[in-house]
């Protein structure tokens, strides 16, 4: 009863004139180079993504990988002169593709079922399309299609894409449904398409698809909000299946059923001038009746306007999470961009009666708690999901949960490493599922988990000996560079994750696990070659490779990162790995020279995922590997260069235009590292409980939290000028070293910082 | 509780000495030629058929049909030398093909993953065996495989199928698990495999197909009775997917999850001398869990003969619905044969809990009923549902309500034409459901069945214009030649099933649609000639065809079967027919010449799906259209000339031999017209209450009713020779004309028939 009431009256304490946070949300910021993410609408954690796409490059091109499809990853290049349609599934801003499901697209005149090419005007369905014309919000995007002169407009509930297309006036107005299109769009990646008419104005069906999921099932209902006059279709491949075949029937439209390896439909209307068709389009993991209930439940009617306004209400709700003061617009965007951009993922992936697809690709029942997928973890473990342990605790324990039912249902037995839509996508290094789950219990934050199952769960992916050079690493307390591309690089993520465990057994009073996994949390060491002062790659035979150039991060046992910049990942010991470096002074040294030495060009065009800008000197902030070096320095007796180095990374990293982020943004990642940064600190080490302080960047920051607490932020005399602490009071108590606690926060109360413009 | 008890006694009747019936049935009779059905294990109505394969040749040869594939509908023809592997789904008796689903196979030595070809003796896994090493009995089949030298032996319960084979001492036995191999094996026709290892010796996975279902998917779950060594993989299609892909995994075998389109398995096993590799193999139309919770609930352990005995004591328990007194153990082997093959078909389609896949591609739960499908319903409606209403009304209630779920489900809003593993396969003219439906409704058989919905589908389905002409039909009382191929015979099949509709109309009072549809049942008199004095292809002017052969069935408005035999298609009015035709006299001639008018040698070959032996003078008994024809004489002053008829039919269409079939036994119609012709009556129109009398072939039949009650068919003097009845009595009353009616049988009692050599 409490809980509702609280709910409540934060609900009406929003509607009732809080400030609207929804305005500073430019979904357009990262749309241009490499921030991958999509301007579309979606609601937080949507399960679908409605957005537009600029171009599905073919993954083929003459016989070979086309690199353009990298481009692509959310269908969306600002660049672009020409929108192809408009799909309901998008990864945010990911190194590789997928999706793309289901794209829609309105047209007048004759019928083009080809997209054609951007180059050719009129050559197809596509459309050019301008930015004046263009809105792109929270839950909501609308862009002017020039060619059929169309408004399209977009809005979404959590399952529901919500369409509306004000036509001109025409005898022959078309809505297009390309089954064919797709992100990472290899051939052969549509396995079947499978399309049922329930009745004259709603169709239901699915596809599956051999994409970067593997085996992917994805079903969807279509309703409009008139009857059409016909639905036909062309099919693009050799056999001929469902629809004409038969000689029975004696239509040559309106085929009830079709099913083909390659489809099109479309949707004949006649249309008034200004006549608005809208369309529901609803997905489901499970099954066309799961599609056609989440509709019903979610959709059931046909107000755009308040969808929209729900939608938006929701983002309201979530961004209000931290409502900060600054007297820079620029920062208000950056800000609730970021916010918005790391409350997109993971995404829902339940119906509304909790059915969702396995990774046993058996359908299951979610008990008691919401589904998720999407977990790009190499990237999110660091600041994302410490950040939902903040401000949605119980959400990120529903996020553990989902990865237990993927351990629980995993051919490997193993947690997630990169899961997709019931998929696991084996994406990146290390098994950092481990470090969500020992930061959420370790936090205290173990709502509905089974520690102890979480625990096993951790050990026995952490002991898969057969994945990823997990043998040699158990026995030879290293990877030999012989057997593992990463050999350094996971001989140090595999030492952090093993820690996490160590904290977790810790935790749990599991003594004999705790002592296993902290001797391996200390492997790090072995790939320490005092001699050229780096992590260095190592061989069978103990000895460090003579070959060895810390610049590179092709070929030297690394991954998006390079020794230079790897060197300094051991989150979880900064202390030991100091002494290792040679002590505070060298230290900082190497860590200065990192910001300071310009990485030579001929090494940039093999530094994966990330724009010229997105690197500073050595420093890859587009990568995540160095995501916790600025806050290294707090462990030296120079914290101040931490908070001078964080202000030059926020205000050179991230700027409120379509080019403004520096790399990927991965799954809200880099923008969880931003918020963090700007609020002031830090977790260097998910599965502790410590945050490292950095440079808070605004004025006031309320941190509104799950258990009806406040966590104020208070900044004094912070300017662009003034990055530098000078005295820090926690609930009025003089804080005497640059970290603060997870119970500091979450008791709610005070931090004030005192900046000025000379460091202490 | 007095059900339990009743059906606890008859258990115990049974095994307590009951007469042993299995004995007489021989599966391998109508093995060789045109039987179609196969030799290998499965229980009544079983969901599994677990079944050699000796070919299953390409869809295509040389980019053209292969016309080999009609031979192997049920994957086994007697005259091969070799046997392919066994796999676990088949038809019976059809004469289109699809199914052949996860085919089986042991070998020792050097593994080899092709099945080679049969005239190159070791070039695959395929091995040669010879029928005296083999053995074909209701629920288990037994074979010798040669080249392996191991003896194969298998035994079903519903949903699973168990397999024993025993090795030689080998330390590289296997056992093969083709996923590529199939039934109506168009190249295309694998869409998607998917296997999963749940522990060393289990998998599940399922594989979607393109076949004559169109979008059909199958799952399983496989467990061995020992660990296997190791499970391995060959792909055949270009693209790479699941397993050994992804460079994180060290190992080369051992794959938990695996995916393709074209794949073969194996698992290696070092065996001992006579050692017994076991099986289980289950199937689901739902999913994986389901296919592993059939197992668990229906085969929990190892014992094979346990399995074997409890299948044919439930093939003992339906044997024994009608229990036959013969001097000749021939006409025992033919009588339990035929009951045999009549009780495979419709096949169960649903979990133990319920679940099955419905014709709208969702899953649904049968509510109180057991969901069937492979529905062949242009043969079946005949003879076959007709007999389920005598001994198994429960049974054929609920293949009724499996039938109205199909219309609910259905695209189309159709009821089932073909129905094949929750597709529609619109196979054969006509919309024969309602004759099933009516049939079962008029004989007072409704258990579970909503009436007026069966009605409202029969209705919908009836007048559903845009199929197969029946707008035409509407419109013009007849469906115009330049229309339709089979315009003559899709008029006269529509206005019999029209009848239905109106008998069940009358049922259930609905006075209206009574009128509509018993209009419509005097179409045929549309297409008659009076001039040729045959059913007559006619044009949309009204004219008849001048272009006319009564003999051909090609192209003359016709489908498996001529003029001259679908002239006599009216079942449901047989008078009116009589008199049409020009009166009883004109009448008899035109039936006799059609025994004894043999059809030229040119007619033959395009006469389907029959053997030579299948004709007798121009009747064709191994199409259906004429199954009624001989019963037609108790209509005319001469029913003797049925008795003579029917005798010489059932002597020479049916025989205890491998060719023992005059035709495709089209799942189990030929064998009930065997049953009630050997009987001595027959359901000449299906949706009346009535059965013309024939000729009984038996000494003595006890048909045992569900209601609990007896009929008994006595014989007196009958004999090869006395095959003219001289009198009949019905519960001592002497009958004097040739009709008996469904109340007479159910209500229990007796017929006696005296016999004699001269007709009366």
């Amino acid at each position: 009863m409490k809980k509702s009431f609280l709910f409540l009256l934060s609900c009406i304490s929003l509607s009732a004139g809080a400030q609207n946070l929804v305005q500073y949300v430019k979904p357009i910021i990262g749309t241009q180079r490499m921030g991958h993410v999509y301007p579309g609408a979606t609601v937080p954690y949507g399960m679908v993504q409605l957005s537009p796409e600029t171009d599905t490059p073919s993954y083929e091109l003459n016989g070979r990988y086309n690199p353009d499809v990298y481009k692509y990853c959310a269908g969306y290049q600002y660049d672009d002169k020409t929108i192809v349609g408009f799909s309901h599934t998008h990864f945010s801003g990911t190194g590789h593709s997928d999706l793309g499901d289901f794209l829609i697209m309105p047209s007048v005149g004759t019928l083009k079922l080809n997209p054609g090419t951007a180059d050719k005007p009129g050559s197809g369905y596509r459309s050019a399309f301008s930015h004046a014309n263009e809105v792109s919000e929270a839950n909501y995007y609308k862009v002017k299609l020039d060619d059929p002169n169309i408004l399209a407009e977009m809005t979404t509930t959590p399952r529901v894409g919500f369409h509306q297309y004000t036509f001109p006036k025409s005898d022959q107005a078309h809505i297009i449904l390309d089954l064919m299109a797709g992100i990472y769009n290899y051939p052969d990646k549509n396995l079947w398409t499978y399309v049922r008419m329930i009745n004259d104005s709603t169709i239901a069906g699915y596809r599956l698809t051999n994409g970067w999921a593997r085996t992917r099932t994805l079903y969807f209902a279509m309703t409009f909000n008139k009857k059409f006059l016909q639905m036909g279709y062309r099919k693009y491949d050799k056999r001929e299946v469902y629809g004409g075949f038969w000689g029975q029937f004696a239509r040559v439209k309106n085929f009830p059923e079709l099913a083909g390896r390659q489809l099109r439909l479309f949707f004949d209307f006649k249309t008034e001038a200004n006549e608005k068709i809208k369309i529901k389009f609803a997905l489901s993991p499970v099954s066309m009746d799961g599609a056609i209930a989440n509709m019903k439940a979610e959709l059931p009617g046909w107000d755009f306007e308040k969808v929209k306004a729900d939608g938006q209400a929701a983002w309201e709700k979530e961004l209000h999470k931290i409502v900060i003061k600054s007297d820079s617009k620029d920062e208000m965007v950056d800000f609730y961009t970021s916010m918005y951009h790391a409350m997109i993922n993971p995404t829902i992936y339940m119906d509304v009666d909790g059915s969702y697809r396995g990774l046993d690709q058996n359908n299951h029942k979610a008990d008691g708690f919401t589904n998720y997928t999407t977990f790009s973890l190499w990237d999110t473990h660091r600041a994302l999901h410490p950040l939902f342990n903040i401000i949605d605790p119980k959400r990120n324990a529903d996020m553990v949960r989902s990865m237990l039912a993927h351990y629980d249902q995993s051919p490997e037995h193993m947690l997630p490493v990169w899961s997709n839509s019931a998929n696991e996508n084996w994406c990146m290094s290390g098994y950092h599922s481990v470090s969500v789950i020992a930061d959420a219990i370790v936090k205290g934050n173990a709502d509905g988990i089974d520690a102890n199952h979480a625990l096993e769960a951790c050990v026995a992916t952490a002991r898969h000996r057969d994945y990823a050079g997990i043998g040699y690493y158990m026995d030879m307390g290293y990877i030999p560079d012989e057997r593992n591309g990463n050999s350094v690089s996971s001989t140090q993520e595999y030492a952090y994750d093993d820690w996490c465990i160590a904290q977790l057994a810790k935790k749990l009073g599991k003594n004999d696990i705790y002592e296993e996994f902290y001797k391996r949390s200390q492997n790090y060491k072995n790939v320490f070659d005092p001699v050229s002062g780096f992590m260095h790659p190592k061989l069978a035979d103990g000895t460090f490779c003579k070959k060895f150039d810390p610049f590179t991060t092709l070929g030297m046992g690394f991954i998006e990162g390079n020794a230079w910049n790897y060197t300094l990942y051991v989150p979880h010991d900064p202390a030991s790995l100091i002494k290792l470096m040679g002590g505070n002074k060298h230290f900082i040294t190497y860590v200065d020279s990192l910001f300071s030495y310009d990485l030579p060009d001929k090494y940039f065009a093999e530094t994966e995922d990330i724009t010229r800008d997105g690197i500073i000197g050595n420093y890859v902030h587009g990568n995540e590997p160095s995501h916790h070096v600025a806050y290294l320095y707090d462990w030296t007796d120079k914290p101040w260069k931490a908070q001078e180095k964080i202000r030059m990374i926020l205000k050179r990293m991230y700027k409120p235009t379509p080019d403004g982020l520096g790399g990927n943004d991965d799954t809200g990642q880099m923008s969880a590292w931003y918020i963090f940064s700007t609020l002031g600190f830090y977790p260097v080490a998910p599965g502790s409980d410590q945050y490292a302080i950095g440079s808070p960047a605004i004025n006031n920051a309320v941190i509104n939290l799950q258990n009806g607490k406040i966590f104020t932020v208070d900044v004094k005399n912070q300017s662009d000028k003034n990055v530098f602490i000078q005295k820090i009071t926690l609930n009025g108590k003089v804080l005497t070293t640059p970290f603060l606690t997870h119970a500091d926060i979450m008791n709610g109360g005070s931090i004030t910082f005192e900046m000025g413009a000379k460091h202490k």
